[in-house]
């Protein structure tokens, strides 16, 4: 991957670490179960990702960075926990920022081991929710992200439109821009206006 | 795989989306975070094979007839409920179905790889429990074939009986139903007789 | 792998399957839910590791006196829940000594498979970690690992000593020996005097 797809990928995973530490700190996990937190979230997608796809050991692991980053979210929001609370509504913001810069980043290294279409957009949409479902699971809830406001299929948005671009030859870069707005468009407005997908409707027993 | 497999698996991959559904249903997930549940269900275990044999990327991501058939599962479990409740019990036995194909598929596919008789016979019953497995966790409940009369063990016999033939030389689809028909034999009768396994006796402290 | 790290694999395949079979007495699984669990937390550690490190089929798989250790393990667990509820402290001794039996053999084989030295602190970790939480979040538990005295870093501290050691180019027994000792002391001392990490300080809203 080149600088740019690198600098998108670590700014994803500084973002949903704090995610994931948030909901540790909730939880009263300690010091190390709330930076665990944060390297899970930020990481499990991705390494989802390249187990599937054979990259391994996966890139989360092998580049020192992705720790780094995920730690030092994690300690920020231990420690400045009352700070990251009243950044209630900027953290959504992050999530979704995360949410689409792993979505893209995601399809386009599937893409680069030359899996078809579909394939890449299914992983760019497991490596963009994988991390939230992760952390969820790691404390015993439901994960958010199969009830929350057009949260997954945002990420597949954003993932389908790097593979029509791939497809179309289009130049990168705006691809990758366009794909990550769309993304977080998407989850920005669900989030505002409270766009919900249906329930099936049925009574319970 | 040869056709007739892939007509089995397909068959098992759209009966435990069924499941994979009426939890996500019952869980009141919306409409996305139902078809993430089915595909998961219905996918999991045969991924989850597939990682740990090396066949990557898993036939249920390069395949798009995995994707269709589970969310045209998913899709009808949601907008026709009522009609998946009211087949209850023909559900259970769709699922029995579920765990039979994928018990006996799941262990060809390992034989095939060369391995040891003991770990596809591992690998078959991981293929057929690990959907159900993963469905359960994902709605942050104690699966249920943990618990269930004789659901794990069925898989278990399934996939031995595919390993023996295979060992014997015998004629792969009489060995292939055989095991299915046993998996499916035993899991019937425990549901219908209420067959199940000893719990330890301790007492609550 | 050679003889003696063989010999400490197995003997901290033992102890977890211990673990994890307590689990499944208490949460009232049937006999087979509580081999599965014996199995799943002895081993869940060790084929996380070697999938991401591609030594596929891990070896838990292949060689089947992993899953005998486990199942040995289960049954007497499971026929015997009153000597081994009254072995209380042992146990958690016995777990302290997996827990340092398998960060020293995790770290180990990474390194030999190239790995750079972060890489293998985080894979030792893992292997030490992973039976664990695999093992609560089967029964959709908060892994108490996340919040246990010193439990995961002391996994940490194991593994970096044999990441050291090999840097150095130390005899390996005595390094080994010495990570896991420094591993098991943590963890005992801590559940002796009741270490903890802190937890961050937040209101509940």
């Amino acid at each position: 991957m080149n600088t740019f797809l690198i600098a998108l990928d670590l700014a994803g995973t500084f973002v949903f670490a704090i995610s994931g530490a948030t909901v540790g700190v909730r939880q009263r996990l300690d010091l190390f179960g709330v930076l665990v937190l944060s390297f899970a979230a930020a990481t499990a997608g991705g390494i989802a990702r390249d187990v599937l796809i054979s990259a391994v050991p996966p890139a989360a692991l092998l580049d020192w960075r992705y720790l780094a980053a995920a730690c030092v979210a994690g300690l920020i929001t231990f420690y400045r926990f009352s700070l990251i609370e009243r950044l209630h509504h900027p953290v959504q913001m992050f999530d979704a920022a995360g949410l689409s810069l792993f979505a893209v980043t995601g399809a386009v290294k599937a893409l680069s081991f030359g899996l078809t279409p579909i394939t890449a957009i299914l992983l760019g949409m497991l490596t963009g929710i994988g991390g939230g479902i992760t952390r969820d699971m790691l404390v015993a809830q439901v994960p958010v992200i199969l009830r929350a406001e057009l949260y997954a299929i945002a990420a597949l948005a954003g993932a389908t439109v790097v593979v029509i671009g791939d497809r179309l030859e289009l130049p990168q870069v705006p691809v990758l821009l366009s794909g990550a707005l769309l993304c977080f468009g998407l989850r920005f407005m669900a989030i505002r206006y409270d766009w919900r997908l249906p329930i099936a409707q049925h009574r319970e027993t």
